[in-house]
């Protein structure tokens, strides 16, 4: 076994499930906070959920930080199944490192900080001056043509999430979301979507970037082209074996990400489509990181709901957005901390003489 | 005409449509932004709405507030139409005043302030600190067997929101929310929805703070008494003989702020239910109020999706609340900030280096 195979197979042992406890604690305070019992809905089992991962009900979720992996797919050099031209992943990374994506707008505004990681881009970058500089090789093959990559290669993506969350970890992170940036990974989310759940490959595609009918059209035929060449490997049912046949770079490392959020028990936003994919994937590696997964927007992307449903999650917010870069889980970072808030903070009936419900 | 309907007459006068040139500025600069055309969806449409009210599409929010109207509804005191005594709702108007309520720690959270404003609290109350004191009168009269209040009890009710709109205003705000607080008032707004639209009282009536089903029949029939009281006014559709005919005092008050609002080109978020069919109240006396108004959360309170969808908005937030007192329009807040932030801070293509779409 490799090492890496071996370092997963440990982080997943080190999972271990929410603390009822706390998440008792936190329910039964909810109750007594002067507001009718329930009313603030998810807002309340989000703080239960935030208890149960940190032991604490009345702990902390800052620092926060989003990170965005980078990666491109030999599927959109090859067959076009983008709005955009490939050569725009490696030109968005810089602009995550330089702050002028949205993504570094929305976290100025939540007060937290944006890190950026080429995982897999293909395009040559100048030295990593304002990004991590992690890339396993230049992008995945074509998978409509042959195995996106090695399951070595697969495995080393993963494990550079994972390493990135811990050393978050190691410097006490308390809030994680992640974002993507690849053009062509909406095609590779899909069919990584048909791959993992059966759903049809016109039930699990969308316009991604902003295809018009007919680039859609195609899109879906290439991958359904995809399905049918990686068939085999597919019916066996192997999460990582999946992942090698179709990719990505980014959605490998996220997968590897959520995992490790997961063992270090930092709860963590599931931002997009792609994002969605990715954590259903490393739910598929180890089940029990679900509970650890915090969904945020609800995407125009249509497989966005299919892999939300296969996660038990439902969105918070619903704004037409199919951004990806992580802009939705920066979005949700203040919702995420006003949950938290609201439990700490609130008064009691008692505390505020005001009479309950009959 | 009496002094009140004069000053309303004014207002509603003074209030011009939307900026085109400001929000085709905000539309073509969204154009060129380092994102696909669109992506951001409502929020894309947000910054536009933002900058046509200001006409200035690269203007500012801050400082916003959250202003919460609290006033007592005779049909709760007499026919028992809330899980909650009707003592409350003075008893959370303190709450508010003293920072403990759930819409205070939210306001905190974003960083704004609240203001609690007394319209017509029933109970006596210790001296307004920490609130403002503008009883027009001790709660309305109960709907299901009389008049709520008279004409000029509606008209003084609506220009205290006004006039605090007023203040507001010369004091620099940039964007409000308002909040309520009244035991019964989802009653009271059920019944208006109905007067308003003529949808049926099943359609518009909800559980409230948290009735069981036995009480909601109950409350949907007392819906329907006073609906039957009152067929004639509701008949000739005269929007302030409607309000006075059912109340409230709260709900009187947030249509004139939110006519104001409009009048002095402050942007304000619509809350839940009750701020709705106020909202909707508002654009029955004037339909250019509507311009004005930005959506926040998809309440659980059924008569909500109606009053948004008579108000032609859709909320940004679905998360199960039904809590009103402000708290979806503070935290509606943050995504205000970062709607305006990245139409304002976002890298354009150009400044990026990133290809636009072939």
């Amino acid at each position: 076994m490799s090492n890496e195979r071996e370092f997963l197979k440990k982080l997943i042992e080190d999972i271990r499930p929410l603390d009822q406890n706390a998440i008792d604690l936190a329910r039964s305070h909810q109750s007594i906070l002067t507001k009718p019992a329930g009313s603030l809905g998810k807002l309340e089992t989000l703080s239960e959920q935030l208890a149960g991962i940190s032991g604490d009900p009345f702990g902390t979720v800052d620092p926060a930080a989003v990170i965005v992996f980078a990666a491109d797919h030999g599927v959109a050099w090859s067959q076009g199944v983008s709005a955009y031209p490939p050569e725009v992943t490696g030109q968005m990374l810089l602009n995550y490192a330089s702050g002028g994506a949205v993504v570094c707008v929305l976290a100025r505004q939540a007060r937290i900080t944006v890190k950026a990681v080429d995982v897999g881009v293909k395009t040559d970058l100048p030295d990593a001056s304002g990004y991590i500089s992690k890339r396993v090789r230049c992008g995945t093959d074509d998978w409509s043509e042959k195995q996106a990559m090695s399951e070595e290669d697969a495995l080393a993506a993963i494990m550079v999430g994972a390493d990135i969350v811990h050393s978050e970890a190691q410097n006490g992170v308390k809030l994680l979301g992640f974002g993507e940036m690849g053009i062509g990974n909406t095609a590779t989310s899909s069919a990584l979507l048909c791959a993992l759940t059966g759903v049809s490959p016109a039930d699990a595609t969308g316009k991604g970037t902003g295809l018009d009918d007919a680039g859609l059209a195609r899109k879906t035929d290439v991958i359904r082209m995809g399905l049918s060449l990686h068939a085999e490997v597919i019916k066996k049912g192997d999460p990582i074996s999946i992942l090698s046949a179709l990719g990505g770079l980014e959605i490998a490392a996220m997968a590897g990400a959520y995992i490790a959020c997961a063992a270090y028990r930092i709860p963590v936003i599931v931002d997009g489509f792609i994002c969605s994919v990715s954590a259903l994937l490393a739910s598929r590696i180890s089940p029990f990181v679900k509970p650890f997964l915090i969904a945020s927007h609800k995407s125009v992307e249509i497989g966005h709901r299919v892999a939300l449903s296969e996660l038990g999650l439902t969105p918070y917010l619903d704004c037409e957005m199919r951004l990806g870069e992580g802009s939705g889980a920066a979005l949700m970072i203040p919702i995420v901390r006003s949950a938290l808030a609201v439990l700490k903070e609130t008064a009691t009936f008692d505390e505020a003489g005001v009479a309950d419900r009959g």
